[in-house]
C-alpha cells in the first residue's frame, strides 16, 4: 500500500479526496491534518465516511507528512507554497490543489493573489496537472500543480479549437456557470441556503483569479490568445458548465471529427454528438468531462459547451488521475464511479 | 371596476395574472377560460388564490370575455392571433402574452413558429409592450404584443449601449440564464425535479425564438446590429439573469453615467451602483429589472448583467404595467411588490 | 404617518419587516439600528428593498429610537429584555420578535435559554401576539411577545382540537418541518448551501426552546396537555410544515366543521376541504396559516397539517399584525399580498 | 460473467441499476427493455452511462431475458406478475422492484393495489428481499421482492424495539419524508421542479400503499405491531427520512446499546452515536441506512431517525445486495460507494 497524506482535510476538496481514496484498491491515507480539529475523528466530521475511513485529524506538522509517499495540499492558497520544499527535499511527492504553483510568471501570480510568492524558484519545476495537456510531464514529476476548476472545464472546451487553429484566438468569451461548493466550506453569509438558492448571480466581472491561468493554458498553443472570463454562481451544489463563444476563421464542417479526434484516447473527456446539449448533472461524482460543440456559421461563430464535477475533475478527481500518473498506477484507478444522476 | 378577461387561465403566467391582479384595486378579474379545466375552482388548482379569487375556469368562448374591458391571452402561442380579430372589432383592448404579435416580419414569425399566420394584417396594428421603449405607442394601443421573457432582460440591458453608440453592435453576445418556471407547467420529463435539480444545461444553441425578437429590438436602436443568444436552465423556479459581452468602441468611463440617464424616469428599471452584481433573488415577486453595466477597458470589451423575473417583468407583470398604460391608469398600479429576499 | 423604528435590522425578520412595512400605507419606518453595519445604507444590503427604503443602519441607541411610536425587536434572543423597559416608560409600543416575553414562567424561559432574565417584572405585562388566541388583549397592550414560527404553525393547528376535547392531550406528536431561513442570517457552517441543499435532518430531538412555548400555549385551553416536538431542516428558504398526530376521542366526523367554524373570522387562517394537503409554497410570502384535517378512525387518531410562511406569519407578518391590532389600524392592512407559487 | 437482464429500464430504478451494475466486477447487464423506447441507445436517454453501458433498450419479450441468469423488473406495479412464472420455471433468478410479491395477503394486496392479482401462488414461493430481516432465505430464492423505499427505511428503525420489546406495539407513529426521485420519472405537473421546488407537503395520509408493507413486517417480529404512516415530499431528489415515534415501556437506558447490538454485524446499517441526527445526504448515492435513536424519557417515548437513498437501500443498491445473496456473490460488491457529501 502507499501511503498518502492530506493536508487541511476540512474543506470540500479534502473530504472528496478521502471519499475517492476510500475505495482506490492501490493507496491509503494515512495522515490527515487539520489545525483547527486536531484530534477530531474525521467521520465525526463527515458522516458519509463512516466505517470507511478511520483517521483522526492532526494539527499540520510537515513530519508527520514526511513518512507519506505522497501529499496533497488541499489547503487555501499560499499555503503549499510554504512547506512543499521540504516535503520535496525529503522525496516526497506532492500536489497542490490550490493555486501556488499554477501561474509560471511570478508577477502574474502576486498580482492576482496579492502576497508574496515564498518559493519561486519550486514554481519553475512544478507540472501543471492537466493530463490532457501534460501526461507525460505528469508522469515523472514530483510537484504538480493541479488546475482551477473553470480552468479545466473552459481549457479542455477550447484546446481543440486552438490546436486546430478554428477561431480567432482573441475573440473567446468563456461565461462560467458554478456550483456553490466551489467557494468552499467557509462559513460566510452569500453561500448560506437562504442566500443561494433560487437566485442566479455573476461575480468578479472586473477580473477573476482564474483568468490568467486559462490565458497561460490557451497561449501554450496559441501565443496570442485572450479572453473575457465571466464567472456566475448556480443554485446547486455541484457542478460547472461553460459557455464558450469564439469566432470562427475555420469550415464549420470539421468541427465535430476535430473535437472527437482530438479526445479519442482520452479516458475522463467525453465528446457528445452533434447537437448535444451536456447537463452537469450527468457528471456529478465522476471524473468526466462532457464536450458539445456547436457551429453557428450563419454567425461566424462557435459555441462549445463543457461540464465538469467542479469538485472531482475541477478538483480532488483530477488530483488522484494525477496522483495515478506520478506513481506509476493505472490513470482511471479510483475514478470509476459514473455520474449520480437523477 | 374595469373588467378583465384572462384566456388561457392554467399555466403560470395565468396563475400569476390572478395573483397581481387580486390586489390591484382598480381592475377585477371576471372570467377565467380553460378548455381543459372548464367547471373547475381556479383556486382548487392554485391555492395561493384561495379567499382571494372567487373565479371558476370556463371553456373558452369568445363572447364571454368580448364583455370585458380587456383580455389577457396566456394561452400557448397560435392561439391569440385564430381570436384576436374578433375581440378588437368589439371594442376589446387585448394583450398577448405569447408571441404571435411580437414579430413584425410575417416570414420571420412563420419561420421561428413553424405556422401559418392567421391574421398578418392585424401584426401591423400591434404595438410592442415594453414601456420603456414604447410607452406612448402602447397608451394608445388596442392590442399589446407582451415581449418575451428573455427578450425583455436583454434588450434593457442593451438599449442604452447601442442607444449611446458604444458598442459594436454586430459583436453581442447574450448568454441567458433561467429559471425552471420559463419552460411553462406542461408536463414533461426534462422539467421534472428529479431532472432539473441540481444540474445546469444549456439548450437550443443553434437557435432560440427569442433570437429574431431580441434581435427586431436591437434594430430599432442600430438597423445593422445583431448577436448571438444562448439560452441556459437554472436550478431554479424563477429569475433570468441576462450576461451580455460586446466590443466596446467608446470612452468606457461614461458607461455608468449613460445607463442611469437612460433610465432616469423608468418605474421599473434599477440601474445598480459601479462594481455591483445583480442577483435575480433581488426581484423575485417583483416587476424590476435590475441592471449593472460592467468596462472592461483592457479587453476592449464591456458586460451588462439585466436581471428580471421571468413570470413578472417578464411576463404577467409587464403585461400588467401595459394594461395601466392602455387603460390610462397609473402605471405602477398593482406592481408595487418587493423582492422576496430570502 | 406613524414612525415605526426596528432594532437589529440585518438578519431576515429584519429585513422582512422593511420589505411589508415599504407598502404599508399608513406606517413608516424611520429608524433601523444595526451594532456591525451603522452607516450602511440598508438598500446596499438587500438590494430587494433600493428605491423603496432610504434608510442607513445606525448604531443602537436608546434614545435614537425613542421618538418612535412603536418599535419591533428584531435581536437575537435577550437583547430586547435590556432595552425594553426604557421604551415602555417613554410611552413606546415594543413588539419583541425574540423570545424574551414569551415564556410566563421566568424559571421556565431560564432554563430554555440559559440566561438570567433582566425584567421578570415585565414579563408579566407582556402579551402572547397570537391574535388568534388574544386578539383583545394585543389591542390594548403595550408589549407584544411576538410567538415563534413553529410555535405559530402548530398552536394554530392544535386549537381547536383542543377547545373540543377531541384528543387526548398527552398524546400530541408535533412533527416541525422548516425552510432554513428559519436558523437566521449568521454565518455558520451548516446553513451553508452545500451542506444543507439535497439533504433533510432532524434536530434538537432531545428537546427543542419552541417546546416550552408550545405546551403554553396548549395549557391555556387545556391545563394537562404536552406534547412531543421535534424539528427538522428542509432544503428550501421558507416554509413551516407542522405535521401533528393525536389520540381522537371524539366523534371524528365533526373534525372537519370543528376547524372551519373555530376559524371562520380569521382573516389569516384558511381551513382548507377535506383531503387536502397543504402545501408551504401555497403561502410563500404571504402571512397565510393554511390548515388540514385528516381524521383515521381506524386508527383512533387525527392528522393535522399546518403551514406557515416562517418569516410571515411566522414572524414579520404576525408582528405587523399585531401592530396593525395595537395602533387601531386594520388588522390586514399591508398584509394582502398572496403566496408566490410557482 | 453473470448475465443480467433489466424489464422496464426507463425510469430511475432502472438507470440507478445501470449505474451501479456498470462497476459490478462480477456481472454484466445484456438485457434491457423498454416498451416506449425500444431502439433507443440507453446512455443516449441517461448520459451519465456514456462509454460505460453500450446497450439498447428492446421491446419487452420474456424469450429475449430467459437466457439471463437473474432478471430485475424495473416496471410499475402489476406488471411483473404477469411474466415471472415463465422465468422462474426457466429456471431464471428474479428480482421485482415494485410491489407484486411484497405483501403476502393477497386480499390486502389487492385492496391497496386496485388490482388482481395475477399469480397469487408464487406470491407464497417469494422471499421479502430486506436481507437484514431474511438474509438466509434471499440467499436460497428464485424469487425476490424488494421491499419498498420508506418501508425499508421505517422496519429497519423500528426492528430493534420491537425485538426488544421497548415500545407499545400500537403506539407507533411513523412521518416519512422522500425526496422527489421517489415519484418516479412519470411526467406529470405536482413534479415538475416549478412545483416541487420550495416547497413540502404531505400526501396520502389518509392511507398509503406502503403502510401495509411496514406492518406486515412489523408483525413479523410483534404481531400486534399497528402504526400511522404519513408520507412527506420534500424539495430534494433523492433522500428518504423516516422520523419514528413510540410509547417507551422498557429502561431508555439500554436502547443505544440494543441498536449498536441488533446491527453489529450488518454492512449497510450504521447506527449512529447518542444524540446525532443522520442527515439523508450522508447517504446519498450509497446503500448505506443510517440510524440514531434519542429517548425521551421523561415524555416516556423514543424517537428513531431512519435514512436511506430511495434510489439505493430504498431500490437498486437492495436489489443488488439481494442479487449478490442469491448468486452467492459477496454482498457489499458493487455497493462500495460512499455518500456524495456535499
Amino acid at each position: 500500500m502507499i501511503n498518502i497524506g492530506i493536508v487541511g482535510g476540512t474543506g470540500y476538496t479534502g473530504v472528496e479526496l478521502l471519499r475517492l481514496l476510500a475505495n482506490h484498491p492501490d493507496v491509503q491515507p494515512t495522515v490527515i491534518t487539520s489545525r483547527a480539529n486536531a484530534g477530531t475523528t474525521v467521520s465525526d466530521m463527515f458522516p458519509n465516511l463512516r466505517g470507511k475511513i478511520d483517521l483522526q485529524f492532526t494539527a499540520p506538522a510537515v513530519d508527520s507528512y514526511k513518512a507519506c509517499d505522497l501529499v496533497f495540499f488541499a489547503t487555501p492558497n499560499a499555503v503549499a507554497m510554504h512547506q512543499v520544499e521540504t516535503l520535496l527535499d525529503a522525496g516526497v511527492r506532492v500536489i497542490d490543489l490550490a493555486a501556488d504553483f499554477r501561474l509560471k510568471d511570478i508577477a502574474v501570480w502576486q498580482h492576482w493573489y496579492g502576497d508574496t510568492h515564498a518559493c519561486p524558484n519550486v514554481v519553475e519545476q512544478a507540472v501543471y496537472g492537466l493530463p490532457e495537456m501534460n501526461r507525460d510531464s505528469i508522469r515523472g514529476a514530483q510537484l504538480v500543480a493541479n488546475p482551477g476548476c473553470y480552468v479545466t472545464a473552459v481549457t479542455l472546451g477550447l484546446l481543440p479549437l486552438l490546436a486546430n487553429k478554428m477561431i480567432n484566438p482573441t475573440s473567446i468569451i468563456a461565461d462560467g456557470k458554478s456550483g456553490i461548493s466551489g467557494a468552499g466550506r467557509g462559513a460566510n453569509v452569500p453561500m448560506l441556503f437562504s442566500e443561494a438558492a433560487e437566485s442566479v448571480k455573476a461575480y468578479a466581472s472586473a477580473g477573476h483569479r482564474h483568468y490568467p491561468e486559462i490565458r497561460q493554458n490557451l497561449r501554450q498553443s496559441e501565443p496570442t490568445a485572450d479572453l473575457v472570463f465571466v464567472p456566475h454562481l448556480m443554485p446547486m451544489i455541484r457542478g460547472i458548465h461553460a459557455t464558450l463563444y469564439a469566432e470562427l476563421v475555420g469550415d464549420a464542417t470539421s468541427l465535430q471529427t476535430q473535437f472527437e479526434e482530438y479526445y479519442r484516447d482520452e479516458p475522463f473527456v467525453d465528446v457528445m454528438p452533434p447537437g448535444s446539449h451536456p447537463e452537469t448533472r450527468s457528471v456529478k461524482g465522476a471524473n468526466d468531462c462532457r464536450i458539445a460543440v456547436q457551429p453557428l456559421p450563419d454567425a461566424g461563430r462557435v459555441v462549445v459547451m463543457s461540464v465538469i464535477d467542479n469538485l472531482v475533475k475541477g478538483a480532488a478527481g483530477q488530483a488522484i488521475q494525477n496522483m495515478n500518473l506520478m506513481l506509476g498506477l493505472q490513470e482511471t484507478r479510483g475514478l470509476e464511479a459514473l455520474g449520480l444522476m437523477p
